[in-house]
């Protein structure tokens, strides 16, 4: 009994949303509560490992499924290669919250129908999740770290907001070289985000525009004018017919 | 006599407006004459109250009038979330300026007919209300806090205006929590300020883009030119029959 | 002999354009070397008012020329607004220098054809001048006051790039109310900066899409094919009719 | 045997491509190794001088290939002075990364063909560079300078990133003349940046809305159907016609 890549997908859709939700509940956990008993921590950082297999699985799951041999396979590799990161790279560790791409996708597929109501719900979903996951990542790499200025996740969470929306004040910073890749992750996203926004109101404003203009004329071809009038000298010629035909007094 | 929702809201549209103005200029000598004697004070705060209980009236109003049971009521609810956090947030102190809501409505529905001079003068106006609502918040959020260098309204609104166009130099910035919450709004307006900008701009180019192209050429359909042969043929088959028929001389 | 207000203007354009840039270069020299000989210092001086009196005079005609009694000449002012500010506000120093937008209307009219390459073109030339402006009037407005950092142009010129790209490193900064007004108009015109530059390229992108998708098929009409139907049987019905009239043999 | 310039160009993209790589590998260990042996220093400028002369003679043959006599050659000067500022800039330090335009123009005529798929490539890849060599030429000017604070390539490739995408900390920055060159270069490419997402994002959007609008009605044209009438009017005649002229037997 075969399945197929997509079918399997649809499947484990819900486990790993759930998984991601459980990876994000244990890592905030550890990260802002430093004074953990190591039971505690041990267990999360189990957790962390369980989810983080969980996706290993499921990409070995679907490159297997994807069939057509070693080269439908290596294609598959190629065209989901967001998603081995995810799996190889829980190395480095801000590319955990990978991971969380999961919630995102769950998010899109049950997002309202109409495209402009979709990008909005999806645009604040991902934008309060990106906003909290790179606040904690931002936490956990400057905390400790000498001359940080970033010490709080409330100062955290704060520096994410001056960051994503390209103000960047500057009164806090990431000293530390994993704080400045989380850094330039959440500016990323905020450049995303901006070009988002303004596509998504800009094909707004330009659909409104489309629809307040004046509907374009019925084009009355002349190949259609043409056709009348030879078929108006047709009726005529006909009835000259009949009238040549028929005797006088009928 | 009942009324429909959309006919009460237009009849209070006007006494809103206003009630949102007496907010807007008590809470303004509220928050700019620090000195003021208590009596002014409390008149002041009275009127803010007052204003408050206007905007939670009509909300209730509104529910009542929406019909359709309990079930439509909490329909109505869901669908007007936002006049729901204008009534039930005054507690929290910046949110308080969410009635100025009642302000720009009434500013959209009486601005100019076509798509981008109407967006024009809204976003002219929402700008200079939401700096000068969000440097009056930020004021009051920010003075005497320790550490605070937004002590002025003239550097509160300076610092709103590298805000929202995210430029953030950062020479001065919010310290408190309640700043922060205030500085992530005038963020938010400013990443939206930028998109309607821009989309209003992208849409008057499309258009002028799409307006100089050369216009489509009116297809000739195929069947159409069958059509018309099939025609001539028809009247020459006719004069063939009429030729034949008619005796020479006639 | 009349003169509409059109005809005016693009007799003016050319003098007003002079003008303008004498303006420029007067107000330049007074601001980029502060220790000039009264006499000089007079003489530009002088310039700038004369140039000033150039604007009310241009001003002043086209109000005339305008025509429909006191309520089309009213009508005129309340549709020249710009024009307007440029003549009364010269008191306010730095908005002496919106004399300028009488070069970029200039330019706007010399522009080439297409739409993109007229806008690149009026982007590339205003925002050089808009920052060198800008600059000058910041290290006017600077200069000398307490606890200022913009004291020299270079450093209100880079002050100036980083303000208009909302880029705001903010290790110099305006600290008088002037400088501020003027880092506020820098600010706004970064902002419409980046509307224009995103919404060029994005109706340039639209158009390319739009010419790389497959065009419209040519609509069937049903009424069309139905008269092609009816059009065939009239045929056969005129042969019908010819056969039967026919002797067998002719 | 004459060659056209197009033709030209084809045959030297790929040594060009090559040359900028050459270059790009020689300014970098330049850059990057101040303590370099002076003849190893001495072969990598030779190298940097190479790679010029070939983007000379590529340029002077183009000019010749050019064809025109005088006047045509001028107007290939004309149309080609990106080329030309590139050749002949390389004094001033950091132009000489123009030369890298070689390596962007070949990704550009590599990438994949649908236009959002290429506009996405192109981006990445040019984003990449732009950061990597602007953060190479910020270093070479800013190391050692008076009150400098980029003074290492991780510390220049943060302030890179900050700068380009508009956030601007200022935690550090640019502080000599060149190094503030260099600066507003990246800041002018990060607008770019914004402006190419947002109207890639913008064109997927509008084309997505459009595809999603139901298709226009075929237009039914009052002449069409009025030809429909004639032509069932023509047919009821004929019928007529043939009932008279046969016997009531037949």
């Amino acid at each position: 009994m075969t399945v197929s890549p997509d079918a399997w997908q649809r499947r484990v859709e819900w486990p790993l949303a759930v998984a991601a939700l459980v990876f994000l509940a244990a890592y905030s956990w550890l990260v802002l509560d430093p004074g953990l008993p190591t039971t505690v921590r041990r267990t999360l950082v189990l957790l962390d490992y369980a989810t983080w297999a969980l996706f290993a699985i499921d990409y070995a799951m679907r490159v297997l499924l994807a069939g057509g041999g070693l080269r439908g396979r290596l294609s598959y590799l190629r065209h989901h290669l967001l998603d081995l990161l995810i799996v190889l790279l829980p190395v480095l560790r801000p590319l955990r919250l990978l991971r969380l791409i999961a919630l995102l996708r769950f998010i899109d597929r049950r997002a309202s129908k109409s495209l402009q109501g979709r990008v909005a719900v999806y645009v604040a979903l991902s934008t309060v999740l990106v906003l909290y996951a790179g606040a904690l990542a931002e936490l956990a790499a400057e905390r400790g770290a000498p001359g940080a200025n970033i010490e709080t996740f409330g100062t955290s969470l704060w520096w994410a907001v001056t960051t994503i929306t390209t103000v960047g004040y500057g009164d806090v910073y990431p000293v530390t070289t994993e704080g400045r890749w989380v850094a330039a992750a959440l500016m990323v996203a905020g450049v995303a985000l901006l070009g988002v926004v303004t596509a998504s109101l800009a094909s707004w404003f330009v659909a409104r525009v489309r629809r307040d203009e004046p509907p374009a004329e019925p084009t009355v071809h002349p190949e259609v004018i043409a056709l009348r009038a030879e078929v108006r000298e047709l009726t005529a010629e006909l009835r000259v017919h009949r009238a040549g035909r028929e005797p006088p007094g009928s």
